[in-house]
């Protein structure tokens, strides 16, 4: 049995209560606070065999510190809830431990709090926490017909690097990609002071969730396949682009005029037409690339 | 496999956007936001024979609303991990949603994100948020030598209640204990108010629980058998009066002359001394019960 506490606080203001009390205290600014949760599972989520305890660690915090920034929002702190079999070493955990650190590190967030217990299945559950610029949250639900929609980061290089892991490779970039994520935690915020009617990151895949910001807004999207290639390395297919999850790009409805930044690949607009195209087509199977998805992927 | 979204938030103004997004914004007073986080594994922390998915959802929230009163704090919002079997049904799933909203409802929280997951074993990880009086959080560290000790809630019902279902027995006031905590979440930041030096929640058993407490607080404790007696229902053995953990009775250190309140029972003073007596004299085994801790209850 690992042991009963996560790891402290950083040197980080914000947090006012660290670890080892009944609960933690944050700071915040703005009296606002964003919060979400993610669970991940052994064997689905994440392979032991592929991925080191600290790469687990990487990813579960990229994972919820993402959703963070897909709000507009600065991440602060995490809850890491972890329950875990009697058999997993200790030195495992503090892999974990230190990859959840080093992740947040990125962002100047702290693990604040946690809960070890014991479990036939390996289960990591985290939350994050966050604050908001003075524009708010970006919701998924704000995109308007005529808003420009733009893309900042990778796509399909994570499912590249699983079909790789799956086939043997245990190095290389895109392997890499798989194993530790790097979402653009400062655009969120960035995109947010931009003006963005509706953003969210791809963790389903990129038709999935622009499926997701369509639908809640009520509107469609146009996307343009030569742009989303340039968010992608050469041995990433076209379908990892599409419907590859994990890489968590951010994904934002601009409205037209806005003074476009250098960093934002411009790769669609959004129309009245419900659905999500592809230069102006249906892409076969969009949104049903199931094997890539992040509830499927616990079947793996 | 159950649905991908938990309950939605009841109409509490704290909640400034709910479930369905990237994330959950939360309004908070006082710039401050207390957060715990709890595991529960199926087969230790609870027991699908013993407790229907219901009774899961109300203890799953109120061992984590009783984090944040231990804290002085009120309870504004949870967020809900569900790391679930195919097989678990999805009435199952809707109940335990019923539960954590009802609980919830005691104080006025809602449930504002979750996520749900595919895995070999049923894991609920809950996040609880809250905010602080303006007295600010009451740790376990704070307690002082002549500090009054004082007890509101159950002790012992909840391990009375589990010997009960170990024995066969379904129905009953004990039984429903362990079922459903009932944890006094009103008095936390009334404790606080009142010039709490030092508070924490029985979750692993009073021996035990203040004697994080008194270690924390580099003190020692003598609890009055007599006085705890008047906190456990007849059916209540002394062993478990003193080791049973999970009813989340709030202990709290005060200091000598504080106007005592009716609803709060004297049990024990603060001295130099480390340790934790009750009459004067060390418990045989104090601490030890670990059959009622929440760690060891995950091997039940």
């Amino acid at each position: 049995m690992p042991g009963p506490v996560l790891p402290g606080p950083g040197a980080d203001a914000r947090v006012l209560l660290g670890p080892g009390d009944d609960g933690a205290v944050l700071g915040v600014a703005g009296g606002r606070v964003v919060a979400s949760t993610d669970v991940l599972v052994d064997g689905g989520h994440f392979r032991r065999d592929y991925s080191s305890g600290y790469d687990v660690g990487r990813k579960a915090a990229a994972q919820n510190l993402a959703d963070i920034a897909a709000m507009g929002g600065r991440a602060t702190a995490l809850l890491v809830g972890l329950a875990a079999p009697d058999e997993l070493a200790v030195s495992w955990v503090e892999r974990l431990t230190d990859g959840l650190r080093d992740e947040c590190a990125h962002v100047g967030a702290s693990v604040v709090g946690g809960d070890v217990v014991r479990s036939p299945t390996l289960v990591i559950a985290v939350t994050a926490l966050g604050e908001l610029t003075e524009r708010g949250p970006v919701t998924r639900s704000g995109a308007r017909p005529g808003d420009l929609v733009g893309v900042v980061g990778r796509l399909g290089h994570a499912a590249a690097g699983l079909r790789l892991l799956r086939a043997g490779e245990r190095a290389g970039e895109l392997v890499d990609a798989h194993r530790r994520p790097e979402p653009p935690y400062e655009r969120g915020p960035q995109l947010a002071v931009l003006g963005a009617h509706a953003m969210i990151d791809v963790s389903d895949g990129l038709l999935a969730d622009v499926g997701h910001l369509a639908t809640a807004s009520g509107v469609g999207v146009d996307l343009d396949r030569a742009a989303l290639r340039t968010l992608a390395a050469a041995g990433v297919t076209d379908e990892e682009m599409l419907a590859g999850g994990d890489d968590h790009a951010l994904v934002a409805a601009l409205p037209a005029g806005t003074a476009w930044p250098e960093w934002l690949t411009l790769v669609g607009r959004v129309g009245t037409a419900l659905g999500v195209l592809v230069d102006g087509a249906e892409v076969a199977g969009a949104g049903g690339h199931e094997h890539f998805t992040g509830g499927s992927a616990a079947t793996d």
